[in-house]
């Protein structure tokens, strides 16, 4: 009983987001029904389990929203029997849509678990910060006319890194997870005077339900002047998710990178 | 009657080409209809003339076909009163579709006319080089696995260079224009060991139809081994076109800039 590691890019404008729903179309379904073939010797699909279990489950590294972009996202598979990963990539490539592309995919140790192995994920949230929003641009990231003073958008950055309670932060968090804390390594303002990009780098062991998309829309209130960095600490602190805080839109996130400790000691590439 | 001139970029994804046409959807025509209201001193666009005409005619530097996208594309069109043209381009990117948008608006000198006054275009073609193409690529390159010889496709480019009759890199030349003869001032082929993208800067002082993604398609050729770059001088020289010469994909090109005396000596912006 192998199991497989997949490197996963995907635009998510047209999905409901990473995870399988009843009503909605999800990349993690759309993986799920592209694997299907590989379960029998025959080219066409078994029919879903009576209880509406797909044949094969993909397990992500973690959920990410409606509209929101991988770049490499990880997920793993088990197969009753061994096929080569590059015909399994090619394979999938193949029948996949355009949108939703396998980057690598691997064998993997048996104990692997794109979810709970994972030791660090990045993500980054791009806003287009000038008047006009280019067409090329309007899918991968926010637009945010006004100019964002960046030294308080910095200011206020740091003050989310460390290990903290981010129930203010989140949405509904104890439906779905036992502890809000989480603990952020770093978060980067990267700009540029060549380009009205402006990029959030954040790193962290995990992120809560729309957790990076609040301290995307927190950041942005402080760079338009509309709170105070330091009121980062107060809302931190007070573990009460209020109107101070806006969830900025889902199309300037992108998961960018995830980390095991099994590829080496921590991350490798540069932010 | 003021004229005025625009700068519009736009995601050709889903539209049939910048010209109107009587069945589908060019950006032409959604330009007119977005201008409409101006003509009048209402808000509710004045219905279209009995012969079709627009109430406003938008003039563009020339046309690009289905698919082809632009980063600064030129059109002109008359007023019958004075609008500032920054209260147009505001007007315009509120009801324009947010695949098209205005990144400038200008009175023009009563002369300047978008297509007739260029005096220099440059079109870039992007090609993804390598096994998997990135989601958020697909839309804006086109994808070949093979790895291209560089070196024999920048033979290939320079012998392009300079005045010749590109009718062998065109459809249907003589139902259009009366020559088809134009000059291209430069072909670069720009790659970098940091990514697999690989772009063909072309400038010239007028295209004919299909013509760059002709080019670019032969150069493809060259670089995966297909035809030899002293091809391009047979094929010029025959004045034919023949399948040896294949068009590339729409996506892959952009109208990159154009170029008006008036704006001073020649192109002002580093290829």
């Amino acid at each position: 009983m192998p199991r497989y590691r997949l490197t996963v890019a995907y635009d998510g404008t047209q999905y409901y987001g990473w995870q399988r729903q009843p009503d909605h179309l999800g990349i993690q379904q759309v993986l799920e029904e592209a694997l299907a073939p590989f379960v029998t010797h025959c080219k066409t699909p078994p029919p879903p389990s009576p209880d509406g279990e797909p044949p094969i489950l993909v397990v992500g590294s973690g959920r990410t929203d409606a509209g929101v972009h991988a770049r490499h996202q990880i997920a793993h598979f088990d197969l009753d029997r061994d096929i080569r990963p590059l015909s399994i990539q090619r394979a999938l490539n193949a029948t996949l849509p355009p949108d939703i592309r396998i980057l690598d995919a691997a064998v993997a140790p048996p104990d692997f678990h794109a979810q709970f192995s994972a030791h660090c994920k990045e993500y980054r949230y791009s806003i287009w910060n000038a008047e006009v929003m280019p067409p090329d641009k309007r899918l991968y990231a926010a637009h945010v006319r006004n100019p964002l003073r960046l030294d308080a958008v910095r200011d206020a950055a740091q003050r989310f890194v460390g290990e903290h309670d981010f129930a203010a932060f989140t949405v509904n968090p104890h439906r779905i997870v036992r502890t809000t804390v989480r603990t952020i390594f770093s978060l980067e303002v990267v700009a540029s005077p060549d380009t009205p990009l402006v990029e959030f780098r954040v790193r962290g062991n995990g992120f809560l339900y729309k957790m990076v998309r609040s301290i995307a829309g927190f950041l942005i209130s402080v760079g338009l002047g509309r709170a105070k960095p330091s009121a980062v600490d107060e809302i931190l602190a007070s573990c009460i998710r209020t109107a101070r805080v806006e969830s900025a839109p889902p199309q300037g996130l992108t998961l960018w990178e995830v980390w095991y400790p099994t590829d080496g000691e921590g991350p490798t590439t540069e932010p």
